[in-house]
C-alpha cells in the first residue's frame, strides 16, 4: 500500500485535500509535515540538475525555485526517458469558476513546460462531473464553464499535435469507463472515506468519483491515442491537494497491470492576503484574476498584498523585510524569469534599501504583463480551436 | 419518500434484494408480507380487466395467473394510456452466465406481450459493469456474456423497429451518464445502505452502481430515441427483488423534473427443488435450461421437481396432491397457456385422480416445446441481428 494513505486528519491539524486546504492555527502550510503525512518524497536538486541535462533546456522557474517541491517516482519517469522510452503527461482541472486566477495557471504553465522539454502527448481532464455533483451547478452550466475554461488552457500554449483535452461529460464511457469500473472494483467505501474523508451524509456520486480521476493514469483509457501502449507511464504534474487520488491510484495500478503514474507536485500559489492555504473563491480580493485590468491588478497588489516590510520607512530602513512572509516577493518568485533580478529584490528588500511601495510596483508591472499576455493568447482562441483540442482523434506526431 | 425505503431486513426474516432472495426459515417467499415491506400494489383483477379492455387483447398467462403479481402506479400507465399517450417500456438482465433457464425467460415473455399489446418502445439494459464488479469476471468476460445473452433475449420475439438493446460497458456516456451524476447527487451513502445493505468493506463500484439501473427510466438517457419527450412515461416489468433500485428511483424523478416509473413486479420462478426463494445460478439441476435436451429436462423433473403428491399410489389416490407446494403444477402455471387444461389437471391431480408421474410427463413435453421453440429461434439470431439490435439509432416507428 501507498504510504501515507488512510491516516485520518488529526483536529486541528493542517486539512490538505482536493476539496479543503487549511493552514494550522491560521499559519503556514507545513509542507515538510504534508510530504511526511502523505509519503511522497522531496523534490532535490540533483533531480532538477538531471532535468536539465536530459531535456538540454534550463529548468523552468517553478522547477528551480522549488514551487514544484515534491514528487512521487519522477526518477522512474526520468530513467525510463534516458532508455529512449516516453512516457505522457496528464493534469486537469475542475472547471468550477469562469475567470481563472494566476494559481490556476501555475500547473497548466509548468505542463506546457514539461510537453516542450520532453516532447511527450499530454491529456488535460476538465472534471465537469465533479463540479456537477460537489457544487450547486447543474450539468449544462458546469460543460460550458469547461469549455470557457479550455480556453484559458489552449491559451497557455499547448502543442496541438500533441494535446488532448477532454470533459467528463463528453468523454466519460467506452475504454474510459471500463477502467472507471476496474479502478472501482479495488477500491472499498471505507478506504475512499480513509483518504477523502467522506461521511455517511455524502452522495455516491462523491464516494463513486475517484475513479473518474483515477482513470487518466492509465494510457488504455484512450485508445484513440495509446491503443497497443499499455506499458506507457504517465506523469502527472498537479497540485499537491491532488495527492490522495493519486495514491489511490497508485494503489491500484498494479492489480490493474498498469505502471503506477508518476508525479510532480507543487506547493499553492498563496493569496495576497498571506500564506495560509489555497486562495479562496469566494473572495475576488483574494487572487489576481487573468481578465483583472493593470489598475485593477496595480490596486489589489497596493491594498491586499500582504508586506513583510516594517510599519515606517525608518523601521524598515533599519530592520529590512520579512521575506519569509512577504507576499509580493513570494509572487514575484513565480513569476519574475530573471533569477539575477529576483536575487537583487530580495537582497536590497531583505536589507531595507528597498521599500514595499517599490516591490509592489515592480510586481504589478509583472503580472499586468503576465495577464495581458495571457488575455491576447486567450481571445485568439476560436470555437474550432476549441473543438480540435477536444475532439477525440489519433496524435500520429505526439512523440516527435 | 417511497414507502418501503430505508427498512432494514430483520435478522432471520425473508430477505428479498437484487442480489439474494431467501425465504424464512426455508420456507416460501411471503409475497404479502413483501408488498407491505416493500409498500408496492398488489394487481387486482380489475386492473387485469382494464389491459384486456384498452389492448383488446386477452391478458398473458403471467398476469391472469398473478405471476406479475404487484405494481407501482401502473394504473397511472393506463390512465395515460387510455388518454393517448404513450409510454415506453424498460426491462434488463445482468449477465454474468451463459445459459439461461426458464425463470430468466418469465421478464422477457411478458415484455414482449407489453410490447405487442401496447404498441410502444422497449430498452433492454444489459448490466455488464454490474456483473464484472459483484462477480469475479473480467470487462471482457461480462460483455461476452451480454452479447450471447442478447441472443437468448431478441430470440423471445421482439420486434426490432421498437426495441433497442444496449450494454452499459458500450452504452455508458453523453445523456446516460449526465443522468447517473444528476442521479447520483441526490442519493446519499446512507441511503444507498438502507436500500441495498451495502457495507464499508463493499467496493465503491457497487456503491455508485445504483444511479446506472435508474437512468433508463428516464427518457432522456436516450436521446437517439426520445429527444424532446421529457414527459413520456416509463412502465418497468421486472421480478419484485429489483424493486430496491426503482423505489431510489422514483424518489429521485420528481427533483430532476421526470415521472416516477410505473412498475409491474413478478413473483420468483422456483427451484425444481421448491419454492424457497429464485433459482440457484450454483446449482444446474435447480433449474431447466434453454440448453437442456428433452432427456435432460425429463430427468430433472423426474428426479428433482418437488411433488405435492402423497408418498404411496395408494395414499395419493385417498388425499391428493399438494397443489401448494407442487412444483410440476407451478410450472405449467407458468407455461401451460390452456386454461382448461391446467384447470382440468389440478382438479384431477388434487383429488388424486391424476399421478406425479402423470403430471410430470406432461410438464417434460410443455418445457421441452418451450426449450424447443426457443432454442430453434435463439439459432436463428444471427450476429448482424444482434449489431442491429444494439446499434444506437432511432426507432421511428416505434409507436406504430
Amino acid at each position: 500500500m501507498e504510504k501515507g494513505e488512510d491516516k485520518h486528519e488529526e483536529e486541528q491539524d493542517q486539512v490538505v485535500n482536493p476539496w479543503e486546504v487549511t493552514a494550522k492555527d491560521g499559519g503556514k502550510i507545513d509542507y515538510d509535515k504534508l510530504i511526511d503525512k502523505f509519503g511522497c518524497q522531496r523534490l532535490e536538486e540533483p533531480l532538477v540538475d538531471r532535468v536539465q541535462r536530459l531535456t538540454g533546456r534550463p529548468p523552468h522557474v517553478f522547477l528551480r525555485r522549488g514551487v514544484f517541491f515534491a514528487h512521487r517516482d519522477f526518477d522512474e519517469i526520468l530513467n525510463a526517458y534516458e532508455k529512449g522510452k516516453k512516457f505522457y503527461l496528464y493534469t486537469g482541472r475542475g472547471p468550477s469558476s469562469e475567470a481563472l486566477h494566476l494559481g490556476h495557471l501555475v500547473p497548466f504553465m509548468f505542463t506546457k513546460y514539461l510537453q516542450d522539454a520532453f516532447k511527450v502527448p499530454l491529456v488535460i481532464q476538465l472534471t465537469d462531473d465533479e463540479k456537477c455533483m460537489w457544487k450547486n451547478l447543474s450539468v449544462e452550466e458546469c460543460q460550458r464553464l469547461a469549455r470557457e475554461n479550455a480556453k484559458d488552457i489552449i491559451a497557455c500554449g499547448f502543442d496541438i499535435t500533441k494535446t488532448f483535452i477532454f470533459s467528463d461529460f463528453d468523454y466519460v464511457g467506452g475504454s474510459f469507463y471500463k477502467n472507471m469500473v476496474r479502478i472501482a472494483k479495488c477500491v472499498t467505501y471505507n478506504k475512499v472515506v480513509g483518504i477523502f474523508g467522506f461521511s455517511g451524509e455524502d452522495h455516491i456520486g462523491k464516494v463513486g468519483f475517484p475513479p473518474i480521476q483515477a482513470a487518466p493514469s492509465f494510457p488504455s483509457s484512450f485508445p484513440h491515442l495509446f491503443s497497443g501502449k499499455d506499458d506507457l507511464r504517465c506523469l502527472i504534474p498537479c497540485a499537491i491537494d491532488q495527492d490522495p487520488y493519486f495514491r489511490m491510484t497508485r494503489d491500484v495500478a498494479p492489480r490493474l497491470g498498469y505502471h503506477k503514474p508518476s508525479l510532480i507536485e507543487s506547493s499553492f500559489f498563496p493569496a495576497l492576503q498571506g500564506e495560509t492555504g489555497k486562495m479562496s473563491a469566494s473572495d475576488p480580493n483574494s487572487a489576481i484574476y487573468v481578465t483583472d485590468s493593470a489598475k485593477v491588478i496595480k490596486n489589489k497588489i497596493n491594498k491586499y498584498a500582504f508586506s513583510g516590510g516594517q510599519d515606517s520607512v525608518e523601521k524598515h530602513r533599519e530592520l529590512g523585510a520579512n521575506l519569509e512572509v512577504d507576499i509580493p516577493v513570494k509572487y514575484l518568485s513565480f513569476f519574475l524569469e530573471d533569477d539575477a533580478e529576483l536575487e537583487h529584490i530580495k537582497t536590497e528588500y531583505g536589507a531595507g534599501r528597498m521599500l514595499t511601495g517599490e516591490v509592489k510596483k515592480r510586481l504589478a508591472d509583472v503580472l499586468t504583463e503576465v495577464v495581458d499576455r495571457h488575455r491576447a493568447a486567450r481571445a485568439a482562441v476560436t470555437e474550432e480551436m476549441v473543438d480540435a483540442f477536444m475532439a477525440v482523434r489519433p496524435l500520429p506526431n505526439m512523440f516527435d
